[in-house]
């Protein structure tokens, strides 16, 4: 374990997981041993009684100021399995609407001897900012934080990579579409180059992709079919129409002209490539329903995925008392 | 069992039910077992600890797509006191409001290894539909869809009927008011029709019955006091006073002169008739205070018997394994 | 036991509680065996898993008619907690909306064998009238009910009192504030007069305290700084913001120039006063930051002791079978 590449938030002092804030800084031994612990789980979910009593008596808060369904429910689910109580707290509706500040929010919920947040927020740097303010027996999960960072859906994508390829070092993988505006893309970036990815490429339109995103080890294309060729893993993101101003990208139509995943494009990629959607999905703008539902497609296996790392995650940060210190683990 | 009349999208290949869209179809044997499993079930709500271990690890979602706490409710208790997992879904304000579509919204919940969806819907087919996409690991509920069905409001009933009245085969029975816009009586006419009642009657205005609603084999009746006589059992059906325009009545006021049930009118039934509704009642409306808080109403058991009919329907659907196939069942 | 003094709706034949709807008339002994009880829970808010199975199979309903994220939390995780099946009920969004009167809705819930209702509503009176009209078996709590009462705050405040005091016969206790419309004020009157202590103070501008306020048994003083003289315990109240017109207060400025208690200000109480507030606070209204985070305030406290409080009193209403009769205790 390299300690100058750790987060001193997110690990405690014996090297374990505290916080799940970001993926950049943690080391490799550690996202290998998510992704272990995930395999452990991932039959969890296969079983007739989905139930291991791993976290009773431990209650998880859903902290959402950003509205998502879908982010909320898989946490949900997974702190359940997990035999936790799950507290689902939509702060829109809340108390801060009373005038009362995050850090009285969060002060308060402390009081009631909580043990994780899930935080989701429009604002980049929420969840750092809550993890660096809780009280020491209280973990922090970022569940999205503005275009920050959303390292849960990374740990699931590289968790789904190495079920099907096995490995990532001989590995070719593009991600493609709005960059710019994308938290999946950036943890998605760091996961993998701390994997040791091959290579990573990012494609889009330039109004898309941030400017110097080679810093972050990735090649840039702005041609599709040129980018394709060759990789053995397609990433596709969400066009976010609702962030969307006119000034990104001239139409849909002409976008998915540009941008969107084809079986026609497809083909230059290797003949054994997946392809991979965070979701939800816009068919017929950034992916064709025949790729999306087509034999390369593991999106629904994410999805699937999506519950055993994160039961991982939370089992990890709330149990460290299960855990052998990751410094005694081989790299 | 004669499995020509059987739904072959609701019975599994060894003729015990998968799903519960539609009470139409499904034999007399059937039914009788949720009514002996719901009996089974009713004295569990009635111990101190109201809870049995059956579906534990178990994932029923609550999958709203209109809203209606009282039929949520109803389905949150039920499953929570089968120790399953509930997850409630408002979809009018989920992911769909992202534009995903209905079926990428079940591929995604099937992938988190949900095991059960109740689905309540405003358009007619909604429960089928899903039901006709859905993972083979899945059941779907029909927890209303649009005019046309609500099967375990209607197994309430015949419930309801069998524990108050002992059978069927004696029973004159009348459904009172908006049969045109009412799944609960669609859903209705077929049960008490497979369990053998002497007689079906209907009762309202001619423009809230459905044209040609005789070939359903029921008898029509536009006035209140004659179709009332001698009945063993009314069924008065809610005003849907949100449904409607101003085209099907002349006013409220009006409705409850010719077709709201007072004491008086209750008089040309049976001595010991009771008086059933679905809820929520409007008083006054389409009926008086006085007989839905008097001696014959049993609507209060109605809501009871809903809890121990829809934890019959979530057992049988959701393990199989603890059945004997109805085709092994003397009729 | 002064039988004189309790309300007959709240206890039942052998004097244990039964609803919990008011402070006024209770016992000095029941509320000592509320605190007492209370104590017994707070240790297991601090174990590893936070669970106890004294409610397991019971169900409790949050019936809130106004939105309250802070209490409806408290008491869904006391709740939990104890091992009860919790239904959060938004009547707001509910059947009320489809014209169902409050009557109608109760005795539906009841139907469905649930066996306590948490009530938060604007009215005053709300919980009695529920209490009043509720089948035998369920137990109402009252969840603060227009400006009338809010009974688990003051038991929760008193709690905190006397686990930091020791006791209650030689305090000077000051409430600062909005007492006019404060619920919470009221109960805490009553609880801490039933207690015996010394001396309750209320202090507020003119138009903010009821007439004849010292019929309650407290002093009144206009004048924050002569009020403070010499008290052990400071309880300042929320400044309702959302409840002002402008003719209570000229401005929030002056309000706090005024009434709001500051470090300089507080050093006119007992060396070792401690400050509470119901929260949420308003940071520079009624309170400064400085005396909010500060050594003297127990706020934080407060709503930790606010779940074991809550957690005594549903168990004490709904397993009365665990108690002995309060008349056979020692005063």
């Amino acid at each position: 374990m390299n300690p100058i590449r750790t987060d001193p938030l997110q690990l405690d002092s014996n090297g374990r997981l505290k916080h799940f804030l970001t993926v950049e800084g943690l080391s490799r031994e550690l996202l290998v041993k998510i992704m272990d612990t995930a395999e452990s789980f991932a039959s969890v979910t296969e079983q007739t009684v989905k139930k291991v009593p791993l976290l009773r008596g431990k209650t998880v808060v859903n902290l959402f100021f950003e509205n998502s369904t879908r982010t909320r429910t898989t946490f949900e689910l997974a702190a359940k399995r997990l035999s936790a109580d799950v507290l689902n707290l939509n702060i829109a509706t809340s108390a801060t609407s009373k005038g009362e500040s995050l850090l009285d929010t969060i002060r308060n919920l402390e009081a009631m001897h909580v043990d994780m947040f899930v935080v989701r927020h429009a604002e980049s740097g929420a969840a750092h900012f809550i993890a660096r303010h809780v009280a020491p027996h209280i973990s922090v999960i970022n569940g999205g934080d503005g275009r920050h960072a959303h390292p849960t859906q990374a740990m699931l994508d590289v968790f789904t990579i190495r079920k099907v390829k096995g490995g990532f070092s001989h590995l070719k993988i593009a991600i493609v579409g709005d960059i710019l505006h994308s938290r999946v893309a950036r943890s998605e970036i760091h996961a993998l180059n701390t994997l040791g990815v091959a290579e990573i490429r990012v494609i889009g339109p330039k109004t898309l992709l941030p400017t110097a995103v080679e810093t972050l080890g990735v090649k840039t294309f702005y041609d599709l079919d040129r980018g394709l060729e060759d990789v053995d893993v397609i990433i596709m993101l969400r066009l976010q129409r609702e962030r969307m101003s006119g000034a990104f990208i001239p139409s849909e139509h002409e976008y998915f002209a540009c941008f969107g995943l084809t079986e026609k494009r497809l083909a230059r990629a290797k003949p054994d490539v997946i392809v991979m959607h965070p979701g939800p999905i816009n068919r017929g703008v950034e992916i064709d329903s025949q790729v999306a539902d087509g034999p390369h497609s593991v999106i629904l296996k994410q999805v699937d995925h999506g519950i055993a790392v994160r039961m991982a995650i939370l089992s990890m940060a709330m149990r460290p008392d299960l855990e052998t210190p990751s410094g005694e683990r081989a790299a």
